[in-house]
């Protein structure tokens, strides 16, 4: 029966179905330490049509859908792991329109951020939301991504405003408006945004574009002990400051970037810091922040002032994962992501500080955290059990503590397998509610079965 | 058996439910052309575990149940249209806890967005959303209400994080976290806010509070035509002018505003502006709008300097719509709230106020043009059938062109029984699935039955 379905989806598909070895398992992959684990099929669509077709044929058969962007999730999402069907978005990669005077536009959901933002070049907008990864748009809606600029342009809750989605059944709704606001019923969009492929398919989507800023600047400094670089940050939310990008660094994180990325910080904490604006703004807003440094005992700015250095500065950041995971041979990463209250992120960060510190694992600090979002990378053996099972220990210990300050588990990296087990600790009964939604939108859970809900 | 149900509430409630005439009609009545609509029973809870046990009791017996904060909404929401038990939240009006250090509050529902600025009056913070009425936060979130100062801080969907919900069943659920963003999961609190009661009460809820401004400057402007002062707000918004408020009053609203608040304005179309931020920031604000108004033909400014004018303004604007009441005795209104994409709102305001022009109704245009969205007050005589059907059909149209233009059939009031006949055409099978939904949350169809879903 499943070869029957296989045979009408190739044919729906115009070849575009592949059951190749290679394929299969390079579609197997995560950045995290789960298991290899390739689909049975990966799908190539091209048009919501075909989406359409390829999940009426799959809900006829019982066959599992699993979505496929760029496969720079962390948690697990992507992987096929009930068997089936894996849809690869990256040939629906297009920019279908631009709204200049509305500041949207409407895309495929397998464009990256990166390709989004070339074709935005000449037009004085931008897509700012940043993962670091060069993730396709479906897969940050999908998983609320955020990085470095949230602190000031918002997540992929607020920048995605309207979406075309294939239900379980090959249904295809519209979801928004080009409208600001709407109080016209449910908030669909955001019910799919986060939602892990288990409620349904992106095939368009209407995404916010902001203003290129006139100005923008970029700096580094570096304090002696953790604490006062937190409390820097701290401070610096609660005047208003509206940072573009706020981004701590432990010693051990700038120890790892020094040596991927032949920088030559000292091995002291750090705060990468951007601000834009008008030139004025940018000004007075880098003397300002400048100031609660300087009470914090920070040291002075070293400027990135030139385009190339603050990409530069950027990429060196971005690549911090990389460079952690280069700290030791053949290691993988139990990656973790907390979110607190800004008020309590200091104490959040120091206490994950020394449990590591008192672990045999290392696990460099770094994170979003004018958001109050940190990521320890900890870095395990992928064969060693006793590693990876102290990793999920660390990692369990920080949810722990995220959630007795009244935060969250994941900030940006969303739930997959990875953080599955944490769910009724943070949401209690609330996870069951979110099994019923999934129950009434799927319910041959075929969906992305085994992520995110009961 | 509806009287058993009755008596077990009563007794849960220590006598805090009520049969008495008076308050039924008194809970019957709507702000708008709806016939009054008497509730079987209004009860009074004063605790989360109250409204608990209500919903069980009500589950157990299939009791309609349809929550009452303020009575403001225009749309007919919490009218009891099948009848059975409501449920005023006026005693549940505590803030339960203000957090300075991370700008957000916890306060029971029923609390009305006044009584909450003046608990925060010390603070330095505020609760800026403002739609006009002395609403309840709780029946803002339900309606996803926005008002005067969504242009700059956003609606209900941006300003309520974290809700404490009673589920139809009486299952009490949590949702979001006091982090400032977060991956974990389906966006519940989402779900809720806009929800208009059909999935769940409100029993606690936590909302973002911002700085108050340094500096608040607020003025009025005229125009000789509606096209120029709409395409200055057009400008305004694109240039990025970060506006408190900004909002269009056509020369009948301000013919009405003359006579009900006694103020002098010339008989043409206006523009009422606040700015909020520091002493610099708002003296540039203000030369920059300046500049732009006088591009577009603009008046000079008429200043609200002292604190005490600005408040005469806001309250002038805010009596607006009983003010075009007054325009014709014994009037109700047919109320309109469309909302288009920020580049249409010219050719939106101008066609729908040559349509009025056509009609032997009048209808004043004012609204907070700054996120695309106003309203056209249609006045009708609630006893004059055919009133109500022009009434209406000029509404009817208004939603047609809001939708064509790529926009919604409300900004900010919500579906209520007002709307629902619109819901098709602005979400096609998106609607059915809301119904879904509804159905999965709520099966026995208890929660504000016959609102919103099909």
């Amino acid at each position: 029966m499943i070869d029957t379905a296989y045979t009408e989806l190739s044919s729906v598909l115009e070849g575009r179905l592949t059951r190749s070895k290679s394929e299969l398992d390079q579609h197997g992959l995560s950045e995290t330490w789960f298991p290899p684990t390739p689909p049975e099929a990966v799908a190539y669509p091209e048009t919501t049509a075909e989406v359409s077709e390829i999940m009426k044929i799959c809900h006829a058969h019982g066959i599992p859908v699993t979505a496929f962007g760029a496969g720079t999730s962390l948690e697990g999402q992507t992987l096929a792991t009930s068997g089936g069907l894996l849809v690869d978005f990256s040939r629906m990669n297009q920019v279908l329109r631009v709204n200049d005077a509305d500041m949207d536009a409407v895309v495929q959901p397998g464009i990256t951020r990166e390709a989004l933002n070339v074709e935005l070049r000449n037009t004085g907008l931008m897509f700012p939301v940043d993962p670091g990864a060069n993730a396709s748009l479906g897969g940050m809606a999908m998983t609320r991504a955020s990085g470095t600029t949230a602190v000031k342009y918002g997540t992929m809750k607020e920048n995605v405003t309207g979406l075309e989605v294939v239900l379980a059944d090959g249904k295809i709704i519209r979801t928004g408006s080009r409208a600001r606001k709407s109080a016209a019923g449910y908030d669909l969009t955001s019910l799919f945004v986060g939602s892990e492929g288990t409620l349904g398919l992106i095939t368009e989507m209407t995404v916010r574009l902001h203003g290129q800023p006139e100005a923008i600047s970029a700096a580094v400094c570096s304090f002696e002990e953790i604490g006062p670089a937190v409390e820097a940050v701290i401070a610096t939310i609660q005047v208003g400051l509206p940072m573009a990008r706020i981004e701590f660094l432990d010693a051990e994180s700038v120890h790892a970037v020094n040596l991927y990325s032949g920088a030559n910080f000292p091995l002291k904490p750090h705060l990468f810091v951007e601000f834009h604006g008008s030139e004025a703004t940018v000004a007075e807003q880098v003397e300002m922040f400048g100031e609660i440094v300087h009470d914090f005992g920070g040291s002075d700015f070293e400027w990135a002032a030139k385009s190339e250095d603050r990409t530069a500065l950027w990429t060196m950041r971005h690549h911090a994962y990389w460079a952690c995971l280069a700290l030791r041979k053949g290691t993988k990463a139990v990656v973790t992501d907390i979110c607190v209250p800004i008020s309590k992120l200091a104490e959040a960060v120091e206490q994950t500080r020394a449990d590591i510190a008192a672990s045999p694992l290392h696990g460099p600090i770094l994170g979003h955290v004018g958001d109050g979002n940190f990521h320890a990378i900890l870095l395990v053996d992928p064969n060693d059990e006793a590693e990876i099972k102290e990793g999920k220990r660390l990692a369990h210990r920080m949810a722990e503590r995220a959630l007795a300050l009244g935060g969250t588990i994941t900030g940006e990296h969303g739930i997959g397998m990875g953080k599955k087990s944490l769910m009724p600790e943070e949401h209690g009964a609330a996870w069951d509610l979110m099994g019923q939604i999934k129950a009434a939108m799927d319910p041959k859970n075929i969906l992305n079965p085994g992520k995110l809900v009961p």
